[in-house]
């Protein structure tokens, strides 16, 4: 039987703090058929869906944003920690375990009407992609979905999104943190 | 005439500090066609060569490479700031305007023998690329050619690039930093 997405992935022990099992997907991403099977079924949710722009989360997010855009035929939108975009921007922050975070985009990053898909590799507490989708919502864009490699159900992300009314596509999911 | 990828290229003045001219390709990324021409013109040197996987340089080169791998059918290696990747990996220290930084790859990302192509959305002095080409090269890994969508020529990077033995690409220059 052929390999599945969740078998390219690595489980690296105690990153990166003691305790936590981080799910590793570079080794998804270096194998030429993970990538390939990765983007395909990341996609398969949206077939015949109108999709205008690709967002993805710095900085895991951006290497299936780039390679799901380009699958697409769509731009791609960066959305980044503070103090990384130069132009024109807004800001969400966002709750940390320990103290808040912010999250930017661009102000011509997404044009008012425009179904903006979500990308990331991880879905844990969903704090990262709430503010992705606050900031796409505030730009007048609609956020056509939310989707991740990994889904880590029980820090609650799915829940969250979901409360907010999106569309939430994991391909596999992992228990613990 | 349609739109060059130096079109899409926005200038920011005074980004990160005062006096810079920050060239900014999100405008040409959030662009369907712009993307696709990025992409495609990158790519053109490379027709019949053999590319194994594409690595890119944290952070916007996640999304270029991104795209590139997925063109290709190939895997994506990241090549990260030091702290992000969570296996067993490799460093190299280059020499910043003020103190040094540090890249990592994870050992297992090249394997000997196998031909990287090596992208990045801008080339100034070079310092990230030539630490990128050395954990390439102590890998075992060839470096391909070294594409980037931006050439700053008086800042060096070409020349220090080309001095290693490198085929350096890049879509389009500007003059001054």
């Amino acid at each position: 039987m052929s390999r599945s997405v969740r078998d390219y992935i690595r489980t690296i022990p105690d990153f990166p703090h003691e305790g936590i099992l981080f799910r590793d997907v570079t080794t998804l991403f270096a194998d030429a058929r993970g990538m390939r099977i990765c983007v395909d079924q990341l996609l398969d949710p949206y077939a015949g869906t109108r999709i205008d722009r690709v967002a993805g989360l710095e900085a895991r997010g951006f290497i299936l944003g780039g390679a799901i855009a380009h699958q697409l035929g769509t731009g791609f939108v960066p959305i980044r920690k503070k103090g990384k975009l130069p132009g024109p921007r807004i800001e969400e922050a966002y709750v940390l375990e320990y103290g808040e975070a912010v999250m930017e985009v661009h102000e011509d990053a997404v044009e008012p009407g425009q179904r903006i898909l979500l990308v990331d590799d991880l879905l844990a507490t969903g704090g990262t992609a709430e503010a992705g989708i606050k900031l796409i919502e505030r730009l007048g864009g609609e956020v056509a979905g939310c989707a991740f490699v990994i889904d880590l159900p029980e820090l609650g992300g799915r829940k969250r999104l979901e409360a907010l009314g999106m569309d939430v596509h994991a391909l596999t999911s992992f228990e613990g943190t």
